[in-house]
């Protein structure tokens, strides 16, 4: 490509509504477009990035053996309604009225289009396992689009989905994807880590996210120092505390402690460690009555370390809490505990509350709480002598970064990461609600056991971006750029030497297969240059007069610091070993 | 591929709603599968045909200088109302409000995306010229959706618009598409005219259609066996009737035709050719007064032969009638005629009307055409002795098969195309309503001369197969069959010579870049043929035991009535040789 015959068109400012950097750089680089809130244009520069993108991840999902199609962007509300999702799905779910009246929706994915070709198409057992994919432009409705690409409303997703004969099938296809998706995030070139996921009502593991690595990244990652495990912070399990309780020390005493309603301040005043204190969560759960009317309201106190978070996706899986629950009301406090949040305790209840313990909080001992009275701790509490053992014991906090990793091997740590795909073993939740069955072996219809497995395609140059910069622009990994070559001739307009020289090493590449730009916009060389830092190409090639006359060249990767003198003869092997590297 | 690893699913019997071939062609090879009305998801089958268009399509733009981005399939209303479209278009714009209430369309074609584009990015005439195109969704919500993939409501087309600094390099840029939209269709391996169209208010003989030849084609298009002279229906000149008129050789005579009100039962009954009747037809023209009522009302009178139809479009451009016009009310006749249609004529008037005559029935003489009485017709009518001559002769019917040539070369025939390509020079409309302006050399800020490139290309294969089928199935030309060559083999589940020499020249092909498809299913020789028949796989070798003992393949082309034997040694080349031809 020249690249007078291609649209270039840097900014040197990005737009005042543009928060994140790579968002701010796509647009500075003329790589994306607004036309709305959340909805952009891929212009040139953009979409040879997303092009590259996809045609990784097809090559990767056909070698694993998944098929192609490609499914409406406009679905029949109707089909929706099969599922439920068209009932059950908030406003992000673009719905549209046609011509008729009739409803349809903007796909956000795919599954009840695809389990409707499996209900027609997969009749026998014989004819499975299949695994469809598409890529294909997706719409969410998101209340507030931001970040560019990272949270667009139209973006494009490859998303797949497997049908199976059985779990055991299904969980096969599952490991198939896994495998793929490592191979298609080991080619972007991108440092990346696959998580284990939460799976919901599914329950089951499995369910992982492939995170890529960034600081900006909105998700907190958690993986071993030690060993191979990582798992996104809803899931991370930390590991069970050793060995028994300790014996009691203190005796129980009520402490004054006026204003100081955190376990932080709590801690700073009696000068203690943040880990002596435990915090107090209340939660409630409720019975329904025949006619769905609240019949009972069940109040629960949640006890971590003062040190510790609560996880919610842990503590929704607490026996007697898995049914869904909500956080208590300040009169259900008062009503149990006497007194307002930021003084609450397990000792000296008005009502019983059923009392879950984090598995770190059931080890500790003179442990420090409130006192269920404003402005007073308690002080030396110990399981058993103060207080009845807990109801439930269980692991309902965040990881923190040093803990044990739950397999014994090492240590955990906590780094950032951008979502850009997620594997996930659905089971029959669609086949079962869309009636769609094959006939087994058995001569039996039996409901498709299915997986979906999704890829950000317009998320993943975001994210890889966020990854890769610097203060003068983007820095793309070779898979992914949008060019993998510039070559940036000086006074090439003056000079008949410059123009051949460069011409012919553009000849000589683009024969080897090289994806190369020429710049023979007859810019000068501080705009060019900036340019090509800004777009990101991860090679450049300067060709000046003055250097020709030595019979030299100049070399730049993005990441150096400076170019370095090439012989011309020898420029087109270098640039070529370069990418063979 | 293998057949095992991919998506076959055919069908005995085409869908009841499917009325045209293509559309139950296409259903039964399981190319597309119907999700809603004009709603249809690309199987895997459809899809690899609909690629392999997309890669010649892109091929080809790219190779002219065109550009490729992809534009938003949801756009903001805000952008369309520039245009004005958003009010004027019908319901055939499918209109979204998104959970905000904002208006959004679900883009049918992106002028206003791609001049938002220009007027943000193309600065100065030194970008110019330029030309952005997209292959990309779209959708037009059609009262009617039928025809499968021929007339559906969510389609895929390459969509181009050209950026110019003048109508010389509009011109320029439109004559570059021509000549690619040739070299696409070339490729393409399917019968097709380049024909000119009528370019409506922007004037000027810039648009033209590319159709594919197809006896169920439903536009009729005219060409000349003499020269290359070719146009659509609507825009196809007659040539101008040749010498002065013949001297009148009837008397002025009234005919008694009871209930004879069309041209051929008068014809008939007077035993006279069609040809020496005229057929007279009334239309209205309006003028408004300052308040936008109906101030004056023109009647006009039309002629054209007996045999011959009128064409509104070449109606439209006489003086006159080149503001719009409407067929006159019964009313309106009965004022100006005395008489009901079926008897009107020119001659005895009860008021005042304009006459426009067509170029053929301004050079008879002698004819015959109603009395302005019911149930009487007149004959000998001549223009100068009975009647003053016409206030207007023009061009006004459509073209006949047999009509001499406009450009005197050869006849006009006639023959039924599918668009599937349409070229259009745009001026300055768009970029006017939307302030779309460069810098021009001079300084001074200019409007873009654009023009507008159109390729359906998920129509492409529903002509290509309403060209090119059998009463079994579809015949794909080479370049965009869903597979090139298919491998049959008989019993290669009992016989290891068959699946060995099925497996090596899969292998083979495969080696050398052939798209080929070894049918590994077990499925029995006859299902098997019938399936790849219909599918439309143009070169298929089947292997079988018996055969290969004789050291023998057979090779079939989907046109051939049979197979030929071939050396099993000599397949290879011959199949390679086929695909080279």
């Amino acid at each position: 490509m020249k690249a007078s015959q291609f649209l270039i068109s840097t900014l040197k400012e990005a737009p005042a509504d543009a928060e994140v950097l790579s968002h701010q750089l796509m647009t500075r680089a003329g790589m994306i477009k607004k036309l709305g809130a959340g909805i952009y244009t891929y212009m040139p520069m953009g979409l040879r990035v997303i092009r590259k993108v996809e045609a990784i991840v097809r090559e990767e999902m056909n070698r694993a053996g998944a098929i192609e199609c490609v499914m409406p962007v406009i679905q029949p509300g109707e089909l929706w309604r099969e599922s439920g999702r068209f009932q059950t799905m908030g406003p992000e779910l673009l719905r549209v009225k046609d011509r008729h009246q009739r409803d349809f929706v903007v796909q956000p994915t795919s599954e009840e289009a695809v389990t409707d070709i499996a209900r027609q198409d997969l009749r026998s057992y014989k004819q499975l396992p299949k695994n469809l994919y598409q890529i294909q432009t997706k719409f969410r409705d998101e209340r507030r689009p931001r970040f560019g690409l990272m949270r667009g409303r139209e973006f494009i997703m490859k998303d797949a989905y497997s049908f199976d004969r059985d779990e055991a099938g299904a969980k096969q296809s599952y490991q198939k994807m896994a495998a793929a998706y490592r191979a298609i995030f080991d080619r972007f070139g991108l440092r990346y880590r696959a998580v284990a996921a939460d799976s919901g009502a599914i329950g089951g593991d499995l369910s992982e996210e492939f995170q890529v690595i960034a600081a900006t990244g909105e998700d907190a990652i958690v993986y071993s120092t030690g060993s191979d495990y990582a798992a996104n912070m809803e899931k991370a399990e930390s590991a069970a505390p050793q060995g028994p309780r300790r014996a009691p020390a203190q005796p129980l005493t009520k402490t004054p402690t006026p204003g100081k309603s955190t376990c932080a301040d709590v801690a700073e005043l009696l000068g203690i460690p943040l880990a002596s204190t435990v915090k107090s969560l209340v939660l409630a759960t409720e019975a329904l009555n025949g006619a769905g009317e609240v019949a009972k309201v069940q109040v629960w106190l949640l006890l971590v370390r003062g040190d510790h978070d609560m996880n919610e996706i842990k503590v929704g899986k607490v026996p007697g809490l898995d049914a869904g629950f909500r956080f208590a009301t300040v009169p259900e406090i008062m009503e149990h505990f006497g007194t307002k949040p930021g003084y609450l305790g397990p000792i000296g209840l008005k009502k019983p509350v059923k009392i879950v313990a984090d598995r770190e909080v059931a080890v500790m001992v003179d442990w420090v709480c409130g006192a269920n009275e404003e402005d007073f701790h308690i002080t030396g509490v110990n399981w058993g002598r103060d207080l009845p053992e807990p109801d439930a014991v269980a692991d309902i906090r965040n990881v923190v970064a040093g803990d044990a990793a739950p397999d014994g091997q090492g240590q955990l740590a906590i780094e950032r990461g951008i979502e850009i795909g997620h594997i996930f073993y659905l089971g029959t939740k669609y086949s079962r609600a869309m009636e769609a069955t094959f006939l087994d072996e058995d001569g039996k219809p039996k409901p498709f056991e299915m997986g979906c497995y999704g890829i950000g395609i317009t998320r993943l140059p975001a994210a890889a971006i966020e990854q890769n910069h610097d203060e003068r622009g983007i820095i793309w990994p070779d898979a992914i750029a949008p060019f993998t070559v510039v070559i940036c001739p000086v006074g090439m307009d003056r000079s008949e030497a410059v123009k051949t020289a460069a011409e012919g090493l553009y000849a000589e590449l683009r024969q080897a297969g090289v994806d190369v730009i020429l710049d023979d916009r007859g810019e000068r060389p501080g705009a060019m240059f900036a340019d090509w830092e800004l777009i990101g190409v991860p090679h450049r090639v300067t060709i000046g007069d003055k250097g020709l006359k030595d019979g030299q060249v100049e070399y730049q990767h993005r990441r150096d610091t400076a170019a370095t003198k090439v012989p011309a003869s020898e420029i087109a092997a270098l640039v070529k070993g370069r990418l063979a590297a």
